[in-house]
């Protein structure tokens, strides 16, 4: 027996983070299940860039980058993203966009396993990673190498320099192994790369005790920066004393303000900086993170398991006549804080959600993703988007044109 | 003699783009002669911020990719840039920050001059442009050459892939004879990478006519785009189709929203952007770009030239005395719109102008930078300002232990 709309909200009555959805400005009338590629607004950001645009940099200008922190923004916000992430508060910087940072740590690292020339990646993975590890091996006269994940550990082998990776699928949500793999690629003396986009914000993360290298991860999905908000960039402490920054601009060098004629790093993380930061969407980013401040990452990830333990039990029951198919584990353990569908008509079927308030979203080939975001979404809400998903497919809703037409983004 | 401040008044009335100084939230109490480091913020950015953060992000969510005109905001706002540098609007993208798009400029024109390896720079450039240009040296095992500007055409021989120049110098305001350098680039088959960070917003600047290959800037300065705004990048239309862009990320793909496994680069000039643009930046570049929509670049030009005369003639006149000397070209034509002057106690005089209200800024060792931006900065604002560095120095306001010490910003 599956739940009841109304166990649903008792289930959100006994939810001990459900004050956490009082933070967020939620448009009425939608149910948004796409946190997971564009955080809802957290009610600290509204205020805070006010303040930044209005009176920071309208009245303070120039005079801001001191008085009202910008200037140490980067590291300051890095450290914010250290907390959830299980790094130190100096192992993060708030840096450029995630592919850039990728760039950064893929170059960065094949410099530190000289002889050894292969970039290994997993298929499947999401593309930016794909095209930036693409980019990189043909500029440096590298191997860009792609395994599917169950071989990834037997290909590691002594040419492999640098081991890629997502840490949580972005089409099935499936979460890898973070100790295990970080484990074997260096037992193969290997580097590993995380990209932690779909894993920070929703699950309890320790790089510290798994040993990761380096790792960068988006600030405008779970972290609820806004559009295209800054990335950040993890770097081991161990790691910090010689790793080179190829991007060597003027926000990593040891002192920008002395106007040196030549390149020298930092100390520490603040080597990966490269130009100056986008001060606004940064602004809106630290703003972001502050909802997290007294945040349980355990509760946080428990209630994330609950709703998608709910979501695919509905979707079994009330879905899979209409021709869906789970796309994403079984196991709740292995399972990010999505759930996704396969479905022949994905692209419609999202569309024809949207039109009615149920915003998730579409991934090529057949994919129709749900974020279930702990922070702000409720058990309700998961019990009325099926509901809303099978009324869409017993009305036949989502065969009309204008759910057909492909718009740039998906 | 030089003008009395009534003379200044009296200028500023006959003034044909006065008017425009009403587009901006200027400080009470504040003589603002830094917008060559951070532009003031012009009033449509306030309300544009609150549009996009209130309600396209906040409201409107993901949806907003494709209704609010998001996705297309890099080239859209790069075409409103285009106009200002005499490009066409599918020669400029907005992407990333100056360093980055410096780095791709590089790294892309290197591999357009196989068998050439030198990069060569201007001793005294902008510190971010030399340290970018060192580490794609030595990234790509080319080589980084600098020359003092007057014997920069003499050193270009079949060795150089690369002249990569700031237009306007930010130390001095020297501008550079951007038609006769990429000629000279030219003819000794090199490329020529222009940063026009000084120069976008206060010059007449015809690229296409001067057949520029490559160039970037920032969105930061003259552009009034916010703290760390994006940056720009133009290609050059018959380089477009051969350029590889190093930074292969999903945002350069042709078909982003495939999701195809292998990079493919978009036609034309997006193929130079990268990962997801930070929106809320992006939208408070465009909203300072339609400041320019209805003005006249040879009137901006030549109030430019109206106000650094005015500061040059009384600085002569009143400061010399004081050990000030003019470390700007004396020939306006040859000075872009700003007046540096040099003095032992640089920093401490311009703390002390700041903490009376009269903004310029420092470049180590010794100069004071006083920026002039014909669209907020009256010709009464440059009499009152050298005026109040006249009572500095007469005062020894500037000699207090508040003033010497350094910040992080100067």
């Amino acid at each position: 027996m599956t739940p009841t709309r109304d166990d649903c909200l008792e289930l959100d009555a006994g939810d001990p983070i459900a004050h956490l959805r009082d933070r967020f400005v939620l448009p009425p009338g939608i149910i948004y299940l796409d946190g997971n590629s564009l955080g809802a607004a957290p009610k600290a950001v509204i205020d805070r860039m006010r303040q930044t645009v209005e009176r920071e940099w309208a009245q303070g200008l120039i005079r801001s980058w001191n008085d009202a922190g910008w200037y140490a923004a980067p590291r300051r916000v890095g450290g914010k993203i250290a907390r959830l992430i299980g790094a130190a508060a100096d192992e993060v910087v708030v840096t450029d966009s995630t592919s850039v940072d990728l760039f950064k740590c893929l170059v960065a690292a094949l410099q530190m396993r000289p002889g050894r020339r292969t970039i290994l990646c997993e298929t499947g993975d999401f593309p930016t990673d794909a095209y930036i590890a693409q980019g990189v091996a043909a500029f440096t006269g590298s191997r860009f190498e792609r395994v599917a994940i169950d071989d990834l550990i037997a290909a590691i082998d002594d040419g492999v320099a640098i081991v890629a990776l997502t840490h949580v699928n972005y089409r099935t949500g499936l979460i890898h192994d973070l100790s295990r793999l970080t484990a074997a690629a260096h037992a193969k003396g290997a580097l590993i790369v995380w990209d932690l986009s779909h894993s920070t914000g929703v699950l309890e993360l320790d790089l510290g005790r798994a040993r990761a290298d380096l790792a960068v991860g988006c600030g405008y999905k779970y972290l609820n920066g806004g559009p295209g908000a800054p990335a950040y960039l993890f770097v081991a402490k161990r790691h910090q004393a010689m790793i080179q920054n190829p991007l060597t601009g003027w926000f990593g060098h040891a002192a920008p303000f002395d106007f040196a004629a030549d390149y020298a790093p930092a100390d520490g993380i603040g080597r990966m900086l490269t130009g100056t930061p986008p001060m606004l969407s940064l602004a809106a980013l630290e703003a972001a993170l502050d909802v997290f401040a007294d945040v349980d990452m355990k509760a946080v990830r428990a209630k994330s398991s609950s709703l998608s333990e709910l979501f695919v039990a509905l979707a079994d029951e009330r879905l899979s006549a209409h021709g869906f198919t789970l796309a994403s584990p079984r196991d709740a353990a292995r399972r990010g804080s999505q759930v996704s569908l396969a479905h022949p008509q994905g692209y419609a079927v999202t569309q024809a959600l949207i039109a009615r308030g149920v915003i998730g979203d579409f991934r090529a080939p057949d994919i129709v993703r749900f974020g279930l975001v702990p922070l702000y979404v409720r058990h309700v809400d998961v019990f009325d988007a099926v509901t809303a998903i099978a009324e869409v497919m017993t009305e036949g809703a989502w065969d009309a044109p204008e759910f057909r037409t492909r718009r740039p983004v998906t």
